[in-house]
């Protein structure tokens, strides 16, 4: 199964220039997400897993299942206003401006082995923001994973103190 | 196992006066996440399901893994603009103003059945847009679920043409 074949091409979305990696194709292919869910599995370091924070909104998809699988709890990192409880936050810039991700205080104990699961790595901003989050809690990050990763953006030099895989890499 | 007793109160988030039922303590119990699922699953009608939606975004957390249980294809509904190929639109009133859900026209073919997921029924303004997105494309709605259901806003009265269960309720 070429799980690729389930990723379509939109022109100029969000905005012209961008080819944008819709990935809703595979998410209703039952099999498909469950080849992915596998091969994320495989790719782990190891299983010992307490926690998957997934980063709003895309990165839910994957993250609550490999939860699932990894017996581990979810956590969900989420722009800012959305979570109820005090929160860590972190801002992170973006091509004009910038951005903020809060992830709840207590979701991770000191020393609890995270997942990081978002559903694309393109700059990696995200990601780097979502690791300075899990850190701040205290949490070791095992591993840093993508469903599709945009190897032309570099995002994977941001995250070059960690872990990361990406099921579908585009050059 | 009392799954209310992960559910978090948070007096007057997001405003002054309300109370909201925070779902993340249970997001972070992987037995408590394990019973939500099975609880879901016995709740229905029948498991001849094609598709699960789930409202974004905090519905996206038990869709997808209603989804990979029922072996069913999973759609996410969104916000306006977030969806990158063609579209049905659903408005909806708010409290103040209105606000728009939308589905992937391809998402679902005629006559295939149908699971509405979201984590909070309040008002049900959300979800009944969310039905009518579903038979737009021509589905057949199972049910629609709910982890938390708040009794005192009457939304199960807007729904009253579908099978509604919800595992916790607030009256």
């Amino acid at each position: 199964m070429e799980l690729k074949s389930f990723v379509r091409d939109i022109p100029d979305f969000p905005k012209k220039g961008v080819s944008y990696k819709d990935i809703t194709p595979l998410l209703l292919d039952p099999e498909a997400m469950h080849r992915a869910v596998s091969l994320f599995l495989e790719n782990l370091p190891h299983r010992n897993i307490d926690k998957v924070v997934g980063i709003e909104s895309r990165g839910f998809f994957f993250a609550t299942l490999l939860a699932e699988k990894l017996n581990a709890g979810f956590i969900p990192v989420r722009k800012p206003g959305k979570l109820p409880h005090r929160t860590h936050t972190e801002d992170y810039d973006l091509e004009y401006g910038s951005d903020t991700l809060e992830i709840h205080e207590d979701a991770i104990q000191p020393g609890e082995k995270v997942l990081l699961h978002d559903d694309v790595l393109a700059t990696g901003g995200t990601a780097v923001a979502t690791c300075k989050l899990i850190e701040k809690c205290g949490g070791e990050i095992v591993q840093c994973n993508f469903l599709v990763e945009l190897e032309f953006l570099k995002g994977v030099e941001k995250l070059k103190n960690y872990n990361v895989s990406s099921l579908l890499k585009y050059s």
